[in-house]
This record gives structure tokens, sequence and C-alpha cells, in this order.
């Protein structure tokens, strides 16, 4: 029903991939002023900035205006919120459809001087979820950068002795969270991408799904490696989750281990466009149980699959849909992650995580990463 | 008179730098609510990173809160907008200062429920001007890694031959924005820093301050290298910008050169805590006009000096305060830039640019750059 409102974002592309997603122009770090209503669309830049976007919009027939296109007064012409007013005016739109998270000072000022400012619930570009054949390429190609930084990592850990406390030593010294993490990093720049918050987590810290990791590597410890590289030029995500075990592999890391696989395998076996996504979810949530593996949300901190089994990718890391236990269904295009882990805290968490693409038939893995250590 | 209002954050620190100011917890991409009550901290996270934040705010006593702990109902408990108001009903708060960026859907939220939202006009955090000894030294590495950029830069931009259609040659192959733009990206990932916006444009690019620079290089043009680096660790932002020429120069060119290298002689001289922004950047202005260069800003596209005299820097490459006409005054401790241009649509752009801290006596240089071709 939202469908025929024009809509509005004020921000720059390097903070919102709504606006890189629906401009070819690529503001710098100030906010512009963008506005579509059915094919049209306009754009107000800071008067430095018009010819450049005048370029960037030209195949698209896009409109790009300057301040001080827009009849303001000397001080409005300096506000963003007051360009945005000012477009509308010389537009004649007096209803514009936003995303949650549009800035207030704007809105209040649109809503003062008469603007209905609908604030949308879900996303405002819905049309992101389905990803174009350029997309999926691109994805891909963020994804085959992670598969190669992770074969790095495990050739890295791989190539380690054991030393008396049970640390990993790579060419004498002990090998850290944080030496993986920068290697993989060298081999994600070298492959167009960035991925400054790569997880390489052990033991304990591997319970804690978010946590970054620091420290030791230590043999018979998850060692968590989670990518999600982003592309420097075009900017979608790809992300890949390993965990590998250096050395023997204790029954009780075995066993979540072969918890996370079959999950794995019960949620990729429901994927298909159509499905519900708490299917999937489901699928795996069912696995853990019926191996006797009980969730607790309410413990602290909590234990268990404590998450949900993944979430869509593209410009954004996370972005719609969610697996989880949400009404939404799968569409063919959507690029998905497919994450199950398992969380025990103080001993450590086992994740796998690929990459797919949603197709009529079932899904594609973006890229195949069989790592072994 | 904001100052005893509580401030609210509902933001990621990747997008918000007062968060990342603010709180020492780096979030994920996801959203998470930060309150500020005089010297008390609370953050509401998602239950999976709760541990996470808690270690991050141990040492400054910040108190972090899951939705669950809040008393929402379930609906509620998968809204960020819900987790603020959650968290102000228990902290009995019933005002809050918010960024004119802060997000309408909470905002209404909150309004809603009979919260005041009281939106700034200027930054939430203007203690974040002045930079204190960590801060500076933060921005320093990220200057020395810029300069260091830049020297590579010309090296490589100097090691060439001329062919004649007056493009560069660099081992026999034309020299072209996105060769130099990639060897300065890898000089500045071996200093721990991320640049990809990194301008190199030359001839009739440069006279678009904004225009990041396409194809080949060419003798006797501008070629302006502006080097922004963030520092991957501790987010911290250089700004450096120097104008080079390889060849014999044309008067046209050598004028401009000098008149911006006097514009920054004249501005630079002007700097020391106390002093209007104003008169600063009048300094570089007047320094144009008494050479008889006019600048017309109603231009399509605008020439001469079209943008402001400088910015701060600091989390954000642009943050206050800004070099322009405002009536605000520097102060010791503020990291600034001082980047007078020049530019002549259709022909090129001059733009010599430091970034500096301002003292009580003048100024320091973060880093000296004296790159010659």
């Amino acid at each position: 029903m939202m469908k025929n409102i024009p809509r509005l974002m004020v921000d720059s592309s390097d903070r919102n991939s709504d606006l890189r997603y629906a401009c070819a122009f690529r503001t710098t770090s100030d906010a512009v002023v963008f506005l579509q209503h059915r094919q049209q669309v306009w754009l107000v830049v800071p008067l430095m900035e018009r010819e450049h976007a005048v370029a960037a919009l030209r195949s698209s027939g896009g409109r790009v205006l300057a301040p001080a296109d827009l009849g303001l007064c000397a001080l409005d012409r300096r506000r963003v919120s007051a360009w945005a007013y000012g477009l509308l005016r010389a537009t004649g739109i007096k209803e514009v459809a936003v995303a949650p998270d549009f800035p207030v000072a704007t809105a209040d000022l649109l809503r003062r001087r008469r603007i209905r400012v609908h604030v949308v619930s879900g996303p405002l570009f819905p049309e992101r979820e389905i990803k174009n054949r350029r997309e999926l390429l691109c994805c891909m190609a963020s994804q085959r950068a992670a598969v190669t930084a992770l074969r790095v990592a495990a050739a890295l850990i791989r190539d380690t002795a054991i030393d008396t406390r049970g640390r990993l030593l790579h060419e004498g010294t002990v090998l850290t969270s944080e030496n993986v993490r920068d290697r993989i990093e060298h081999v994600l720049f070298a492959h167009q991408c960035t991925g400054a918050d790569t997880i390489v987590s052990c033991g304990a810290d591997s319970a804690l799904p978010h946590h970054r990791g620091s420290g030791p590597l230590w043999a018979g410890r998850p060692i968590v490696i989670d990518i999600f590289p982003q592309h420097r030029q075009h900017g979608y995500h790809g992300d890949l989750t390993r965990t590998l075990v250096r050395g023997p592999m204790p029954a009780r890391l075995r066993r979540m281990m072969t918890a996370v696989c079959s999950a794995r395998q019960a949620a990729l076996a429901q994927i298909r466009a159509g499905v519900s996504a708490a299917r999937v979810h489901h699928a795996a949530v069912q696995t853990f149980s019926r191996l006797g593996m009980t969730t607790d949300l309410h413990a602290e901190p909590p234990s268990g699959f404590i998450h949900s089994t993944g979430h869509g990718v593209g410009l954004d890391v996370h972005e719609a849909p969610t697996l989880g236990s949400g009404r939404n269904r799968l569409r063919a295009g959507q690029v998905i992650t497919v994450e199950p882990g398992w969380y025990e805290p103080g001993f450590g968490g086992v994740r796998i995580e690929d990459t797919v693409t949603v197709t009529r038939a079932g899904y594609q893995l973006l890229a195949r990463c069989a790592v072994r250590l």
C-alpha cells in the first residue's frame, strides 16, 4: 500500500546501503537528498558535487540539483533537512515514505512544513532482497575471496607444532588469533575486499558468537573463523564460517561438530523458493533437540543454538530476509547464509556457515569451501 | 542548556562515530541502544552480545542489559526502538537529547510513549572536537601513513617517461589514476589503514574537488592526490592533499600553484586558539582576491576557491569545526585541515592540504610532507 508513495533518503552512501543501491552516484561522507517517485529520481548534492553527480546519473535520467537551485534562504542552503523540504516543494510532493532510521531532524522539519512522513516498518527497498545476475556475481566474488582467505588461514594453522601447554607454535612462536586475522585481511585485500572485523576465536571465546578472538590458539579446542568480506569497489559481501580443530578432537567437541554438520544439512535440505524461512530454521533447531541437546536462551551467557539459522547478504552483511521464526517465505534470487552453531559457555562454540542463493529447485552455494586441517 | 539531559543513541558503531567515541564496545553492524546520564552509561545489546559488551564496559562501570532484562513483550524484544523505551522506563528517564540523525522510528515511538526527545542542532558530543593526547597520536599515525603513501605515489609518477601525446608511461605502459590509487591503497593497508576513496585526479577532472579521477595521467597537467586514511584499529583519520605536475608546468598552472601556496601560508599564519575560524578562511579568500583571481560560485560548474578552508578530522574524516564563514572560534586541541584550492573548470584544479592541531601559540603539523617530483 506504500507502493506509490515517493521514497526519500537523507544520508551518505557509505552509511546507507539503500542509497548505494538506488543511486549510481557515490557520495562523500556528507549527506545528500535522494527522492524517487515511480521511475523518476532526484538528487540534491552540495554545489561542489553537482557535476560529478550529473555524470553518474546521466544514463538513468536522474535529475541533480544543488541547494542554490531550490530557492532556499541563505540559512537553509546550509541545512540538508531544508534541501529535502526544498526538493519536495519544487516537485510538489506532499507525502513521502522513509526508512526507520531516517534522520529525526529532517522528519521533524518536513512535518512542521506539512509534509506527511510515513515511516515504513520493513525495508524501504524490499527489492534489494532479490539479487539480479550482476549482484549475484558480485556476492560470489566476495565469497570466493573469503574461501581463499580461509584456505590460507587453515594452512597457517595446519603448519604448526603444539607446545607442552597445548598452544600452537608457528615457526617457533605462539600463533595468535591476531596473527591469523592479519593474514586473512591481507588475502582479502589482495582480492579487492576489506574484512576488518573477521572473527578468529578459540576455546571459551568461541562460545560467544561475535567475539572477535584474541591471544594464543590452542590444540584440541575449536577455532571459529568467520569471514565476511566487503568488496572495495562494488560493496557486496560474502559470508563464510568454518570451525577448525588442530590436534586430537575431544569427544565433547566432536559431538558438537557432528551436530552442527547435521543441522547444516537439515537446514540446506529445506531450502527452495516458496518454503517458509521458519521451516529452514526449525530443521536446524530440531536436529539439535533430536540429539538431546538443549538450548538455554535465559542462561547467563545463553547456551546452545542461540541465534537464527541465517540472514540475507548483499550491500549489508546482515540484511533481509531473516531465517528465524518469522513468517517470511524464501524467494528465488535471495542470497542468504545458512549458519547453525552450538555454543557451550566456558568451553567453546562451533559454527559452520555458507552463503547460498535460493533457486526454484533448491539452492546453490556461492562458493565451495572444503577446508580440512 | 542541554547539558544535563541524558544523551541517547540507537545505532551501530561502524555507522555512528559518536557511539564509537562514547562507548568502548564495538558493535556488529546491528544497532544497539546507548544512554548516558552524567557519568553513568547504559547499553542494551542483543542477548548474544551481552557477555562481550560487559567485558568491554567493565573498566568504565557501564551497565549492559539485554532486551530480556527490560520486561518487554515478545514483539518489543525484537525491536531496537522498544529497547530504547524499555531502558528509559527502567531508569526513570523521561527526557533525552539525540543527534539530528537519530532514527525517526525510535523518536516517534518514544514520543508516543511520552518521552521528550530533544534533537540537538549541533553535535551530540561536542567534546569530540578537542582531541586528547591519545587521539592526537592516533590522528598522527594515520597522517604519517598518508605521507608515506603520497611519497610512494610521487615516486611512481616521477619514474615515468612521457609519450608523444603527453601521457605518463611507467615501465612502458600508460600510468593511470587507478594505478596510482591502487599503489596508495596498498601502502595504507600496510600501515593498518584503509583509504578506499583516495582521489588521484588529473587535468580537467581535478577541477571537480571530489572527483576520484580515472584514466591516463598527463604531463603538464595538475595531478591532485587527496589521501584520507582511516586506521583499521582505532578509527581515527588523517587527511593530506598535494598537487603534483610531471614535466614542464604551464604558466597558467604555475600561477594557480603559487596562489594556493600563498593562501595556505596566509591561512596557517592565522591559526591559534581563540582566533575565529572565519578569520582563517578569509585570509585564504583574500589571498586569491589580492592576486586578482575571482571565484564564481554561481558558474556551472563553479570556479575559483569554491569550498571552505578546512574541517575537523577525527573518527569522521569531516567533523566539527568548519573553517568557513561561521562564527566559531578555534580551540587548543582541535585537529583541523587547512586546504585552500583553486579550480578552473575544463582546465584543472590545485589543492594543498595539511592536517594540524591547534595550540595556544599557533599550530602543529600532524606530519611533514615535503614531496617534490
